[in-house]
């Protein structure tokens, strides 16, 4: 399949985040991203030097950023709040069903692969967590003031369960039934 | 640390279950597992000739009906429907605390590194997890009637989000706040 001629670095975050997706961590070796972003390896040590670590980092942060900024769009969009919930779980099933439920979020996979001396990708996959929860507390003023937060981040752990499910089960209702639960909380 | 003289069976099936709860299914390589059991590589073959598929799927099952005797005991105990959720989510954070969060639900951490190949892995996950929903439905008949099956679903995902949740951030919030979260909805 011919690819788009965007730049070797950009296609070595892309793939990694892929395979990320697809089987955490462990999918995600050296040679797996090399190949399947069809980059010479030479550019993966040339635009990330420390290794595998800052390679899944700096795609772990584009991650971030991009689901970040669907939560934005989405939850600060127009209509009640019922609604943008659902669009967000809509959004995301959207995303999983191109792949036929076999890809999931990014820092969910890379999470439950953590060993206990990986401080650096946990730091960061805790930065990202937080930084969607805020994101989602800020679009949701509907939410009962003194438990903002809380509910806040309990949406996205709702939505990382509901992901790893959906794939378990190879389809939408977790989400759709997640979505649903979080509507009936307000 | 001098290991208690149980089965070679059985403990291939709980160093399996350790390494998958850890790291999902790459961490638990046979090598892996034989080493942490301290057996020999000859009881492997023995006891699971059909090698890792058998063996993850034996500890899954095995896991499978642990956690759906927990839930059993603590949703179908004594006491008000928030204290008994709460209770499980209690239950969980002991379990986690032990391991200073390394440690999450071994189905979960399996579910997000199964390629579309993995059928076989992937029916046993939702068997169990499709189980686990059953028995939380059963003991839950303060659930509204017709809500009661997503409802119970739902308890399973926020569990599952929230033991992912709880190893990102090394620390029982969201497992207390998912608990207060569903018990909000009732």
């Amino acid at each position: 399949m011919p690819r788009p001629a965007t730049g070797a670095r950009d296609r070595l975050v892309e793939s990694t985040l892929t395979l990320l997706r697809r089987g955490g961590l462990s999918a995600a070796g050296l040679n797996d991203v090399v190949a399947h972003a069809q980059a010479p390896k030479g550019s993966l040590y040339h635009y990330f030097p420390g290794g595998k670590a800052e390679l899944v980092e700096a795609a772990l942060r584009a991650y971030g950023e991009r689901i970040g900024a669907l939560l934005q769009r989405v939850l600060g969009g127009q209509g009640p709040v019922a609604q943008r919930v659902g669009s967000l779980f809509e959004a995301v099933e959207r995303r999983m069903a191109e792949d036929a439920f076999t890809q999931s979020c990014a820092v969910g996979a890379v999470v439950l692969d953590l060993s206990a001396e990986d401080t650096r990708l946990r730091d960061a996959c805790r930065a990202i967590l937080q930084r969607w929860a805020e994101i989602a507390g800020e679009h949701l003023p509907e939410l009962p003031g003194e438990r903002r937060e809380p509910l806040a981040r309990s949406l996205i752990t709702l939505l990382e369960g509901a992901q790893l499910m959906a794939r378990a089960e190879q389809g939408a209702r977790p989400l759709r039934e997640a979505a649903r639960a979080f509507n009936d909380l307000l």
